[in-house]
């Protein structure tokens, strides 16, 4: 776990294929996005792109990839991927059939939860100062 | 093309596995969604949450996947897909390997387009009266 609020929760995926894969997932067990009323929907969003931008930052990647699919666990959460061109997929979905071995990936957990920490307490802040 | 603003469209993808996939593409040439603004990222959300309630209402799907991928084509656009239990990937995302032929579904695309078209009328009517 990477990061949390009463709304959702960030994870760190455990995929050895793809470091830095990030989940947000929403607390309460909701089906669709558009289940939720308007804030709660840019809420979980503005979430979800923090965590692109922590992941741009700090890992640089070719592409990043977002979806929210749900057909084995219809569950909300959000599923934010970096993407690089010698990954084990590219350029296809991570969910097609793989197509080589990647190269090791190294990042610093702590220093992604610390980023993130830092960019979502400024996205709390913004909102306050609204 | 079903739809379309000055800053993205909407339009039905022609799969005869995925009745009702619909894209909403930006139009500007802009890779991520963090590259853009806060108020463009909304609209776009909010175009394609639109979407995916005008899929919901019409076509009463098992599960909605939203996904925004562009590793091929880095421009930015989202996929809004309606998903049934029985359909060619159910319950893997539409990228893995096919499982089955799935029934045809029919759709009234004339009757999605003017649900569509009422739906992001009234997102526009309720941005006016703020």
């Amino acid at each position: 776990m990477l990061w949390s609020d009463a709304r959702c929760r960030v994870i760190l995926v455990d995929d050895p294929d793809y470091t830095g894969f990030c989940r947000v997932i929403w607390q309460q067990h909701v089906k669709e996005m558009t289940d939720l009323s308007e804030a709660e929907r840019a809420h979980f969003m503005a979430v979800v792109f923090t965590v692109e931008q922590a992941l741009r930052e700090s890992m640089h990647p070719d592409k990043i990839n977002l979806a929210s699919l749900g057909n084995q666990v219809p569950h909300l959460h959000w599923h934010v991927i970096p993407r690089f061109a010698d990954d084990a997929h590219f350029p296809d979905p991570i969910w097609a059939t793989r197509k080589r071995d990647p190269r090791p990936i190294r990042m610093d957990k702590i220093r992604l939860a610390e980023q993130l920490k830092r960019r979502l307490g400024e996205l709390r802040q913004m909102k306050t100062n609204r």
